[in-house]
């Protein structure tokens, strides 16, 4: 049986095309004592996947031949080390992969009672990303106006409703008519306006008309420079992500009113990656673990199958044809 | 006797020149009843006076015909109001004038037993503007590495001060030999960088090997651009100032790296104008106050003299001209 490795075929100039990506054939990793060896079964799909090849960052940027990062779920099937046992379910950064052997070190348990997609999505980084990003960047209060950006997406989708659940007004922001209809039918968003409107800030402005006291930016670029000029005085903007800088090789510009506005309406902008949350993790889980009990909040998965459709599925998600936490299912736990 | 008052005779395009001001004389103000008469003693020269030509803010965009606004001393001469009598000295905002007649919920009464330049620099805005600044805008911690710009203006020659009193190591940013050498020499500054090195960036992280904690930005534009790429990890960025963007007419251009780095870095920028600390006012000038009185605090004042330099007095700041907090006598008090 082989092992088959999505690699890094070409770093994109421009926009990402599935052609940057081939998938080679291998023997299934052999492992030395220490070692396990895990078979893939969901991988999370994110659009910082595109960002990793732009620069050194939190990681090596990418280089042609390596096999294509990616935080997933996979089931121990073989382990050198006393740590962990055939059937184990683990994540960790796996890999667009059948099998992958790494170091124990690199991988945590998962006591899994609930769907394993739940721990990539509401469970997992991007529910900890949208509840911390709130509370903790975002400084969230009942009674605040929070507008998210990417609202349809992973994050978003969360973002929007716990802060719902946290007594404030949402609006968001999204690229079509259908998922405008589906924030404000399926997910209960208050408003929503689209980033295609020509006048993106004269529809924002009649979606808060009291000004916007949390901004949750996914997106960076014009439209945080749009949003900019609605925040209320004393208002929160939690940088989350910059897709819209992304895809592409264009040199980023900062967005104007950065400082002069942030100064004259007294504004907070505090980037985050979760991980510097962490000792609020399982505070978070247990919070966000009651919310899915009681069917307050809605999971929202858009899976692929099959490991041939990763590619597809990040170039899609950076083209906004995802709606919420996509996912590639690669296969199932042998129990 | 007449009156002096500078008012604007043109809306500067590009930089501020003197003749954008022209000095009239009228009469000395009869007050109504409430009002009071106030001689104007002493004037803080702010480089806020050329963003109040650029567009309506805090206050409306300036018009042509307007006595110039500033912040200044005064002594009553002449009260209609029981709040005030002839001789209370008081602070508002009396203009470039010798003479102002001003409802009285727009003074404030002065118990002033120490030079009164000083309420103009330590125990003023400008002072309060330093220490809040630094402990709530960049919540300063005893061992950050803090950079300050503009730092041998009014604010930031104090910021360096107190960030030196409260352990941080400090590193200023400014335009001159001269004040490089006055900042380490006479303030104790632990390092220092000219903007006008070619290679700020390089220089900067010489000054700074460990990365950046606490920036207080005086500036913005390129200067904040260079500076946000040195920041540590969970850095502060207090907005304070736009100072490059206040005189010319160029659309501000928003700084690369907002917000890519602020989420990379997990950085914090929080913009602030001293009001919105209102509440820690009594709390700041005592602390100012003891700083003064055991001199740990060097007063750093600049005096022009006489009501016909004002217009000098603020073109001049803009370039640089000034060491430290430049003010304008116009007189003392009768008594």
């Amino acid at each position: 049986m082989a092992n088959r490795q999505w690699r890094i075929a070409s770093v994109p100039q421009g926009r990402l095309t599935q052609d940057c990506f081939t998938l080679t054939e291998s023997e299934i990793p052999s492992i030395t004592d220490e070692q396990v060896l895990v078979r893939v079964l969901w991988i999370s799909i994110d659009a910082a996947g595109r960002a990793w090849f732009q620069a050194d960052t939190y990681r090596r940027a990418l280089q042609i031949g390596d096999v294509m990062p990616g935080f997933a779920i996979g089931e121990v099937v073989k382990s050198g080390s006393p740590a962990f046992t055939s059937g184990d379910i683990v994540t960790g950064d796996l890999g667009w992969q059948d099998y992958v052997a790494l170091d124990p070190r690199r991988l945590q348990r998962l006591d899994a009672d609930r769907p394993l997609p739940t721990y990539l999505s509401v469970l997992g980084i991007t529910g900890l990303t949208a509840y911390l990003g709130l509370t903790q960047a975002g400084e969230v209060r009942a009674g605040d106006t929070v507008v998210v950006s990417g609202a349809a997406g992973a994050t978003g989708s969360l973002v929007g409703q716990i802060a719902k659940l946290m007594g404030c007004r949402v609006v968001g922001i999204c690229g079509s008519k259908e998922k405008q209809d589906w924030l404000k039918t399926t997910l209960g968003f208050d408003a929503t306006v689209s980033h295609r409107d020509a006048d993106l800030r004269g529809a924002l402005r009649n979606a808060c008309p009291d000004g916007i006291d949390v901004y949750f930016d996914n997106v960076g670029g014009p439209i945080l420079e749009t949003v900019l000029g609605l925040m209320a005085p004393g208002g929160r903007v939690a940088c989350c992500g910059v897709v819209s800088q992304y895809d592409g090789d264009a040199p980023e510009t900062g967005p104007r009113g950065v400082p002069g506005r942030l100064i004259l309406r007294n504004l907070t902008m505090r980037g985050f990656i979760v991980t510097v949350y962490q000792d609020k993790f399982p505070a978070a889980l247990e919070q966000l673990a009651a919310w899915l009990d009681d069917r307050s909040l809605k999971l929202t998965e858009d899976v692929l199958e099959g490991l041939e459709s990763a590619p597809e599925g990040l170039v899609g998600l950076l083209g906004g044809t995802n709606v919420g936490k996509r996912l590639i299912h690669v296969g199932d736990p042998a129990v």
